[in-house]
């Protein structure tokens, strides 16, 4: 059935479930009002070993920094600030004391980094594989939060950074290639930046209709944006931002460029909708600079359909994203 | 190096986090200040298939709600309110789709007992055994909030309810032996109920000086508010009250009761300290009525060390707690 089915199982059953709930299930955290005004985030994001990284390649400091780094990506990709962090370890007894103390220091890196101190969490054995569950609070303005459901017909879609790095990052560690020319994608896959002051800026500067971070690939990620605003989309796959990694290694290995566009997941970049009228105020207040924004689309009624454009032809954008659950 | 030696090693880590963390790492639940005289409460408990327990004997129904219950628990000792509860599961492909519906439901029946609605998680997929990892965020009084670390000498050692229960309820499941004759005892291990209600007369109407819930045993407990606290004890085991199907189960196997009394780990029962004097009041004033409280020892000067009282003689009081990970 998958990951999103049974999400969407798990939300059926909680539907409503408290007052003060004001987002649950379903978006990148929940959102939750504590006091007049402000609203917390919650959410949790989990790396199992044999599932998303393997221990040949994922040095224990990388592991945690990553951990962390992707629940804050969150938090950011609700226009929220991440204010504290809780681990649960599941860790079999092959990991020496060092091995955990690196892990730790990874997390810790980016806790500093971020300013999202860890104030607790749970040590456990594991029988087999290790496991690493974060979840991280964050609050926000309640007026400023941004959710997947807010876009509109004619909204341009617009990312940050470039597509295909992590990807890349990914099938060079697991291929044993050498590391050092693919320097920058091993690094965004292994220890990823979440876009944080950047979110920042769009949500109190800017205003944005939409927001989700970047998890599981542009296509998946826009067909959330979509069906949870109700809409379609075109993408337009060239204006799409490559990395200039991606480019070489799929060169290399004489594959096509579109899976590391499209499908590329953990690359953290944030996706958003914003109107054409609000986008050109950015663009005549210089209020873009130093964001990396590009605009690769556009929402349109969901009778449209997802398309994507390529080569001057469209076609279906088929929903490949990657799903941890149900691949 | 175990469980204990792990966490002190990771409290070092992250000393001083923050100053809005007023209490990390080492204790039931983090304490964080969010607004003037209101506390925040975080805390963590992971189930590891194989570790925590185990599938043949353990419906999918009664491990979702045990998962939250323990950190209804931890945030019930604390002296706090439960508000929000996320979830991290990572599946095997060998969970049905009933089987994870059931999961959700126990969770779901936890939620609803205790006020505190699941608002969002992760689901991932599990290569090996299941592990089930909640977070549940509390908030309290900050004047209120009660650590493992106020006791002081002199102060009576008290918990709620009885002790034995937990343990038995695991080894008969363990055993196959008649589940129904230890009804009570296999209810309990597999679907505790924090002592919420109790936790919060005894804060807000009451006061004691310390306090901590019983999940890795008595002996262990008591420990853990002997350390913090800087102090000794004496237990005496006479007193602590044993459910009557521990005693029938261990008559029946010619074992000892002690280690159902001292060493049962999961029986979440409420552990506290408090002044005599106090505790004289609550007596007079018939504060106590309806709440099962026992007095079960004393807390004593450190240099005493940690003691238990048996048939008039005097022991060292061994530290056999339940030690998730150095067993």
């Amino acid at each position: 059935m998958g990951e999103f089915g049974l999400i969407e199982r798990i939300r059926r059953m909680f539907d409503e479930p408290s007052p003060s709930v004001i987002l649950g299930i379903g978006d990148d955290a929940a959102v939750c009002r504590y006091q007049p005004g402000r609203v917390m985030l919650l959410t949790t994001d989990a790396l199992v070993e044999g599932v998303h990284f393997h221990r040949q390649y994922t040095p224990a400091k990388s592991l945690g920094w990553k951990a962390l780094a992707i629940n804050i990506s969150d938090i950011a990709a609700m226009g929220g600030v991440p204010r504290y962090a809780l681990v649960t370890l599941a860790l079999p007894d092959t990991w020496t004391v060092e091995d955990v103390e690196s892990l730790y220091e990874g997390i810790d890196q980016c806790a500093l980094a971020y300013g999202c101190p860890l104030v607790g969490g749970d040590t456990v054995q594991s029988p087999d594989g290790c496991m690493l569950s974060v979840t991280v609070l964050g609050d926000a303005d309640e007026r400023k939060v941004v959710t997947r459901s807010g876009a509109r017909e004619g909204d341009l879609i617009c990312m940050t950074g470039e597509m295909g790095g992590a990807r890349v990052g990914l099938e060079v560690l697991e291929s044993g290639a050498d590391k050092k020319r693919f320097r920058h994608s091993v690094g965004r896959f292994l220890e990823p930046k979440p876009r944080l002051w950047e979110a920042k800026r769009l949500v109190e500067g800017m205003g944005v209709s939409s927001m989700i971070d970047i998890s599981d690939g542009l296509t998946s990620e826009i067909g959330h944006l979509c069906r949870q605003s109700g809409l379609g989309c075109l993408i337009q796959e060239e204006k799409v931002p490559v990395s200039r990694e991606a480019v070489r290694w799929s060169e290399a290995r004489g594959e096509a460029l579109t899976p590391y566009i499209l499908e590329s997941g953990e690359e953290y970049e944030l996706l958003f909708t914003v109107s054409k009228r609000q986008f050109e105020g950015w663009q005549e207040k210089g209020l873009d600079r130093n964001l990396e924004l590009t605009v690769v689309g556009v929402m349109m009624a969901k009778s449209r359909g997802m398309l994507v454009q390529r080569r001057g032809k469209t076609y279906p954008l088929s929903m490949k994203g990657w799903d941890h659950f149900g691949r």
